[in-house]
């Protein structure tokens, strides 16, 4: 049984689970759980894994439209040392801070690999789920999108001072508040934009048309791609950007753009089904955590 | 570094931290990781597995005096197991539900050893904390103390029914409900009552005088102890029992017992300094997780 079978099993028992956070009253939580071998390539800084492993949740709750609350974050190593926790810690710290939420500590564990177990909760009174998206909206993405695909190939390069740069990324807490009273639909793009479009339209029951042309792509990764197909696996397929996919009425996307701090890119539109770019068929193909 | 020396590091940096529960506002958090190799003995289900480990988070919300709100688990094992996931799914809930929490869901991660984490939430506007303890209190623990230690007698014996069932245990959020009130300070007894009586002492810069023959020991700890030595080994030192351990004004004391729905039992008196039973020095020893 693959991940997206086990989760999709969760869903099925699970009322409250199968969007960026699960919603309690006035909410939302969300947890993560990422690891040596998958998610922190050969030269990751634990001050990174601290920033990217907190900010994945605090980008779940910036999907929901909601405000960061606070983060927590468990430790796993095999050995504690002072100075790798020192730096997980700040790391911690500091994405918390951009994004003004709070961190509060969290657990440590002796564990064979490294790993981390990180949970960020916000509040909000009118959460943006996945499933609100129409046929006829205009579906828009923060930022650019490729950074961590660009980084991947940098840590691969041996040069870890950049990867572990392009590694940290801001969560879009600020662009989510903003962007929330015009969205549709909305949700972080950590699988990669394809497989997000393909989660939106299972969601919301409709497709997507994209423009490979309108897609924002991240200066770095046009630093590193061999060529137009590589830049657009990097941009499309890749994923573990935490950016934002929010879809709205057309009317809406000046005044979203606007109530956003980041770039707003409108991408394509919803359809009734099927998910293209271009008018081909867009695979669902992206990382599967 | 051992597990105390870095989270005393924790505690330097993240102001949060150090308590059974972080508190932002009026929520109280704590997150907790689990894991194969240390925390589920041969035999243990995965039924069992996230009852107990969503049970650990629960308690730590009950140690504060708050309501529980909700749950989510991180589940990382090798292979995605349907039956086994649906088996430890229905653990997090029916935990969750004894106590009047939500499970919320969680997330899913490949991992090379069954791996979880857990989060808990809960909600109060009067925390009870680690700090309050007053020489002259009186100390007090709910339930009994020992099942754990007698569970893992079980599960070592091969008798892997009676091993999961007294691995379950119920968290104490309707007597933390029910004491706090009263309490000067509260702890869940995690790492046994000797080493949560250390941690209070050294949270409220006070002492202890414990008597012996007053500490409710959990009946299947009887039924497994070679003799009064490994009894109390088992009952004072070995920990994992998730009770409650709470100081209040001697004069508290009947009030908070008639609070809570579990027996409360007086096991000795708050002291200038020192931990002691029955007059001797009792060892700061018990499970480091």
């Amino acid at each position: 049984m693959d991940e997206r079978a086990a989760l999709s099993l969760v869903g099925d028992r699970v009322a409250a689970a199968g969007d960026d956070c699960a919603v309690v009253d006035d909410l939302v939580v969300t947890t993560d759980m990422l690891h040596e071998t998958t998610d922190f390539p050969d030269g990751t800084s634990r001050y990174t894994a601290g920033w990217r492993s907190v900010g994945a949740s605090l980008s779940d709750v910036a999907a929901m439209g909601a405000e960061a609350t606070a983060a927590v974050a468990v430790y796993g190593a095999p050995q504690f040392d002072a100075d790798e926790i020192a730096a997980f810690i700040e790391g911690c710290l500091d994405v918390c801070e951009a994004v003004d939420a709070e961190y509060v500590g969290g657990d440590l564990d002796g564990h064979e690999e490294f790993t981390v177990a990180t949970t960020a909760f916000g509040q909000t009174d009118a959460p943006v789920y996945r499933s609100g998206a129409s046929p006829g909206d205009a579906v828009c993405v923060t930022g650019t999108l490729g950074r961590s695909a660009a980084a991947l190939r940098r840590f691969e390069a041996g040069d870890t001072e950049r990867g572990n740069e392009l590694f940290r990324f801001e969560p879009r807490v600020a662009a989510g508040r903003g962007v929330a009273p015009h969205a549709t639909a909305m949700m972080d793009s950590s699988d990669g934009l394809a497989r997000s479009l393909h989660q939106l339209a299972a969601a919301s029951g409709c497709g997507f048309a994209i423009e490979a042309d309108a897609i924002p792509v991240a200066p770095a990764v046009e630093e590193v791609a061999d060529g137009p197909s590589d830049r657009r696996e990097l941009a499309v397929h890749f994923g573990e950007d935490f950016e934002l996919v929010a879809t709205m009425p057309e009317t809406a996307v000046d005044a979203a753009a606007e109530a956003s701090p980041v770039a707003l890119t409108r991408v394509g539109t919803v359809t009734e089904s099927g998910v293209t770019m271009d008018g081909e068929a867009l695979p669902d193909r992206g990382y599967t955590h």
